[in-house]
């Protein structure tokens, strides 16, 4: 299957720091055919760092999608049945509208100028792609952490737009200890001096913080005992103690991903994405979490994974408690998995039987 | 009790690396008599950014030691009954030879000519120490986190010189996991350009990388219902979501805490004493862990606590388990805290009977 991403292009978007992006440009790729009475279209939404290439083979590189495992023919999200739409993020870097994409204000990239922007944001540009493609309500959004959190938003802002929401690996808001990741993170790249206060475009990159900030996340996406498995305390070469190059084969592979990284992600889209990731709180302005979901009739699958320790299951089970309390018709399943936070990415086994279930009953259930 | 930390000036002490340092030079304090037959003699080894200031008020600031809820009249090591030694580590920073002392041979610090050091030279240094105070073995050598690991090497390297070990919160080598943490600490100091290779005496200090490495630090001494305890979601001002400056009061102590390091800590210490942590393997040149513990009669005490995630108790389990096949006498308490791994620094209720009975009955079977 072979993809390539489209964009499509906004007036405008209004923030909800009061701000406004004029224009406003989508990335997305679509897999499957939209049926005729519009009832079979999903969304997908990326983690952190992802981007509109889910699925299939990209036209250049060949490249497979971040979700190839559970996006096409036959998949938990079967595109011989459904309408896949998958967008990038409002602040990414990725072909959507973000901090290194041109100010027309100024003929210059934002960077420092780019505006804070909120997980309702990115929802809410997402919302003026599916009205543009003419889908007048969604079969279902879904996403993994980042993603899991726009799908939870999705059902808050859109009841009637979307018929059912599975978030995966997510939570309804930040915990300290995941803020306090995400805020090391930004500190490393903050403190490159190459930073400069966010407008180094066309001027060195600041390459070492950013680096140091995804290294940071690559240990919080795997557990103990992954790392484990796939490092152990083994040595990269013979080189003796004394030698402070690549010792273990850890520290080579976190130094690898980091440089990795550097190529192919834009550090003030670390920043923006991260804030807005910390400052989500689907409560507020509401008394509770159970008053988010009272609206609407969207069903909910939500999953997690025994070791995932960065999205603990605990942080998926209050949401399945609050929308049980409201009698919504919500199931949550924790999976069995040593791939941590990861897993959602990894485990297309455990994850495909649930999914391609709970679609299959929502798509029934509409069309009775 | 006021204290003064006293100095120890010794020829040399050889390394694992082979080099050898000399002069070397040990900042330790003292609290409690020795005992005529220089039998109650306790050792105390601090964790990766402690000092020689164990217990008691400091001379000049009145600072309290960073154990001085365990070490004192009537606590878990009680000074009443007991001589108890606090040394501060090879490689450090406050007292000990280190990176920042003078190198005699060129008369500047030592800087990148300081040489890889091992968690057993710093036993072997801590060994002239307890000779010099004319200690022919030693009723017990105790720490945490690192300092547990001191201890352990203790009973390994001087069998016949430690009646009884009480390894807190440690492991007996690091996991993948434990690794990749000082890695990116390790990685966020090299990355600032003032690190200037480890030769910055004198010059710009590393201090942007040197703190976001001491904010990972932070972040894994602490547990996820701790830092939910402690910060929560509260904002630290009533700053909109768009102000980019200490937006969460967790984000707010991270930059405190890191900024407070930087004027205490040495940067090259930091690599230097996090490279010993992550090469230490008791195990290695022997079969086994089994192995590690043949010789000698030293009596265990190992303790770890339920929510220390960044040395989890399944480490201090295999210490125990790999004593008892030996059928070594050897106990093993897991104590439920909420702390995270700064448990051992703070839940003084819950180790001080425990530590205080097994002194008392070592002290009566080494009388005996």
């Amino acid at each position: 299957m072979k993809v390539s991403t489209q964009k499509a292009l906004f007036d405008a978007v209004d923030l909800d720091c009061g701000q406004t992006l004029a224009p406003v440009t989508v990335a997305y790729e679509t897999y499957g055919e939209l049926n005729e009475p519009r009832s079979n279209a999903i969304l997908i939404l990326h983690a952190f760092s992802g981007d509109a290439h889910a699925a299939g083979c990209d036209a250049n590189g060949g490249q497979r999608g971040w979700w190839d495992n559970m996006i096409g023919p036959d998949k938990a999200f079967d595109t011989n049945r459904y309408f896949v739409i998958s967008s990038n993020v409002l602040g990414g870097c990725a072909g959507t509208t973000g901090p290194s994409s041109t100010n027309p204000a100024t003929g210059q990239p934002y960077g420092s100028q780019f505006p804070q922007i909120s997980i309702a944001d990115m929802v809410r540009l997402q919302k003026q792609l599916t009205d543009s493609l003419g889908i007048p309500k969604l079969l279902c959004v879904s996403g993994g952490s980042m993603g899991g959190m726009q799908a939870l938003q999705w059902a808050a802002s859109y009841p009637q737009g979307v018929a059912s929401v599975i978030p995966i690996a997510s939570t309804h808001r930040h915990s300290a200890q995941q803020i306090a990741f995400n805020e090391v993170g930004r500190q490393a790249i903050l403190a490159d001096p190459d930073f400069s206060q966010g407008d180094y475009y066309g001027r060195a990159y600041p390459e070492r913080g950013l680096a140091v900030a995804r290294m940071v996340g690559h240990i919080t996406y795997m557990s103990d005992d992954s790392m484990h498995e796939k490092f152990g305390r083994r040595r990269r070469s013979a080189s003796d103690e004394s030698d402070m190059s690549d010792l273990f084969e850890v520290e080579s592979y976190l130094r690898y991903r980091g440089g990795q990284f550097v190529s192919r992600f834009d550090a003030n889209s670390y920043i923006v994405i991260t804030r807005a990731m910390d400052t989500f709180d689907i409560t507020a302005g509401r008394n509770s979490l159970e008053d988010c979901f009272t609206q609407g009739d969207t069903r909910f699958l939500v999953l997690s994974f025994t070791s995932d320790w960065l999205y603990p299951s605990y942080q998926s089970q209050e949401i399945a408690r609050a929308l049980r309390s409201r009698n919504r018709d919500v199931a949550y399943v924790e999976l069995q998995s040593t791939y941590g936070h990861d897993a959602f990415l990894l485990e297309a086994d455990g994850q495909t039987p649930l999914i391609k279930g709970f679609l299959e009953n929502t798509f029934q259930r509409l069309a009775d």
